[in-house]
């Protein structure tokens, strides 16, 4: 029996109508494919989340200023953050990561976003942490927390689509429309001082990326190598999954996509990911909150496939032609 | 304060940019009104899940036999059935609920589902577990088991709106094309012989209800007087809120809609409640298992309103003119 032939087999059998349960049986499918297993466990489930400032705050694209960042990444660490709440209600452990915040990215208007050697070792602390992950968790969720850093993803989004500014730049934390297309015309100048149209994807990480981004990226790259489950959150790291699979095309196999952000240009992203999310709930704060929902719902999904009783063992009757 | 403001400055003190939780934030709102109270308490939760045999089942309405009402009953009492696996995980506390399993409805195309006095009985029955539950718990969610009450719940929808049974029925739990206009023509024969177009709801819960959507009718109609929110399933719990609305409109108040369900005429239903449902799996199994993944949201929802810190409490900048 393959693979495809047990998952098949043991949902249908499952004392329940075939089908009813819509998205979480694709769902626990799905999860069965990247363990390659066709009853695989799910039980530690933890959530990565890194922060880094953005030198592109200079041009004035937030309501927030950049200390912020600095100042949640306390809030995280008190346990007063949304992704907190969430993380302890749903039973997720929680890791930090500091991909540089206090030495974030030069201003990519002005001069690309980081060095060469800087992408490389933030690529690769991605990848470490991927290898962490894949040692503690059966599955986790990545986000991410950076003023400045949907400007950052916006135009990673433009340079790997080949669109302008004003298709990509959304309100991110609550810009209005006049603040939103500043932002636009920030974006459009730094795709064109970099000259990123469709170029490759490490290059625009390196000129218009953020640190959180590129390690974000580096840990989908690892997470694939090691079959590891990964699910999306919103904007930012959706921005990094665009990458990972730009330079691994592979890697999507790992990505499971939690919702529908707020952020306009989110659902051009998920196009290119040929992604459908579960949930659409008009989120736009990041930190990991979307992808928590979704691994929610995963653990749902996975419970239900392993711990129902068959029609056999429950002694129900199955469907057969009415009479 | 009002209690309007009261919520609206809870919120937008919170660390985090105002609004980005999105429909969590407007979910926690309606808790607050519902309960009238800016900080309610939201701990124990319970899931009442109706169960009853329908007559209609002669007409060949389902592909299972109505012997699987009472087995699935069986199935819940074992811990075997998916709203058994998802309450758990969820900790939410399961009351199965025999509402008429082994004595069922009439078969409603040749007569009246029920009696008035049993009506009555059943919708008693249904006030009297809502006021258990408003002793017990925070929030409800309910949920049903009824091999042919998607027969019923269409054959409500098209009485209460003034439609054809092609337009109200659906492949249930997986009827062919021509199943689905079977179980048409049997509506539409029910619906001239009882001359239901547009009558008394509560005439039309007698001659095509089930008993299980008798006593959800009542536990709304006494939620709502007891200001206890109601998580709703899919089609058949959203027919007890049509006929529990038509009845006594300010019962929509306690209402809360978990999901759209697969069963094409939902949406229907649900614009005639004006509900915007939380989710969309394409799920159509029913037992409240939609219900559960509403009530996990909620949770969410209520504990981020109440636990998250506030800007001043973590020391985080707020937005401001962009400087």
């Amino acid at each position: 029996m393959t693979l495809e032939e047990a998952i098949a087999q043991r949902w249908d059998t499952r004392t329940k109508p075939q089908g009813s349960l819509g998205r979480l049986e694709t769902l626990a499918a799905d999860y069965c494919r990247t363990k390659n297993h066709p009853l695989p466990r799910l039980e530690a489930i933890g959530l990565y989340l890194f922060a880094a400032d953005h030198g592109i705050t200079e041009e004035a694209i937030s309501l927030y200023p950049s200390a912020v960042t600095g100042q949640m990444l306390d809030n995280f660490r008190a346990g007063g953050a949304a992704v907190n709440v969430l993380a302890g209600l749903h039973q997720i452990q929680l890791h930090i990561v500091d991909a540089g915040v206090g030495r974030g990215t030069h201003n990519f208007a002005r001069q690309p976003a980081m060095e060469s050697d800087r992408l490389d070792a933030a690529l690769q602390a991605g990848r470490m942490q991927a290898r962490e992950a894949a040692s503690l968790y059966d599955a986790v969720g990545i986000g991410e927390m950076g003023i400045g850093n949907t400007t950052s993803a916006a135009a990673i989004l433009a340079a790997l689509a080949g669109r302008s500014g004003s298709e990509v730049a959304g309100p991110g934390t609550g810009l209005s429309p006049d603040q939103v297309a500043h932002k636009a015309a920030v974006i459009d100048r730094a795709l064109a001082l970099h000259s990123l149209q469709r170029t490759h994807p490490k290059e625009i990480l390196r000129c218009v990326g953020g640190l959180e981004i590129a390690q974000m990226t580096g840990f989908l790259l690892e997470a694939s190598e090691l079959r590891l489950p990964v699910m999306l959150d919103g904007f930012i790291t959706t921005a990094a999954a665009l990458l990972a699979q730009a330079m691994h095309p592979p890697s999507r196999a790992v990505m499971l996509f939690a919702h529908r952000s707020a952020e306009p240009a989110h659902q051009r992203m998920l196009q290119m990911l040929d992604a459908q999310p579960l949930l659409e709930l008009d989120l736009r704060l990041g930190e990991g909150t979307g992808a928590i929902l979704g691994l929610s719902l995963l653990r749902a999904a996975v419970l239900l496939y392993r711990d129902m009783a068959s029609f056999t063992s429950a002694s129900v009757s199955e469907a057969g032609p009415i009479h």
